[in-house]
């Protein structure tokens, strides 16, 4: 765990990312982080890394890591909400920090067909609802008996 | 080369995507199309598997594969187009056939710095320009030398 800890030393959530969303836990190389806006199920990966921008920054054993976080991550998601269609997208047109989205639409959701960086304002959860949300996803990624 | 043959039996391309994209390879997994907008310099991944819709359809070791053939694709773009940054993103909620969309973003492209999805009207490549930039895709891909 020493070995850890120094590898993860110098890595810092970008400020915005922070902002914008609650931890969840952290798995081998990401940390999961839910977004506040309860428009959408939508889940953020930040690889625990520093000076990250393009997922092509990331050696291939971490790449293939990061793809089964994803897949994981989706897997959580199906399961807690059986969205019509997964969103996956690293974008970081605004945000420098990698990141990727992953995210369950639904049909009926506020930005259907489109993706959900548009139009519209963000709904933040409140305090309940960001507890009972992290239980459960707690419970989906493994941290808590299920 | 027969058992990839059969494998590959049941894959078709669906109709949109290929309207709307020119051919470029065909990888281990992926087959590489460029989209026929020249506002953004972008390809298509589309694993040839027959009824795929997420990324997490696809066993692990084709996961694997895919997440090499983004970063191969990535690199190509980086090679060729030197963007501000890299878009890569699974969607379908219009085309339910699994593809992937990797998009070299210039700070000065006409989305910049929205997603690609938006307002906005895709702008053809005339035959020379289409030509011209498949045999670039093709030297970047490895297919003829370099």
């Amino acid at each position: 765990m020493d070995v850890y800890a120094i590898k993860m030393n110098s890595f810092t959530l970008h400020e915005r990312v922070a902002a914008d969303t609650h931890a969840v836990c952290d798995l081998a190389l990401c940390r999961v982080l839910l977004m506040n806006d309860k428009r959408f199920p939508w889940l953020v990966l930040v690889p625990m890394r520093p000076d990250l921008r393009e997922i092509i920054d990331l050696p291939p054993g971490d790449r293939a890591v990061l793809m089964e976080e994803i897949a994981r991550t989706s897997s959580a998601l199906n399961d807690l909400f059986a969205p019509d269609k997964l969103n996956v997208a690293a974008l970081g047109n605004k945000v420098p920090q990698l990141h990727v989205h992953v995210i369950a639409r639904k049909k009926t959701d506020a930005a259907w067909p489109n993706p959900v960086w548009g139009p519209g304002t963000a709904e933040p959860y409140d305090k309940a609802e960001t507890g009972a949300l992290l239980d459960k996803l707690g419970i989906q990624f493994g941290l808590k008996g299920n």
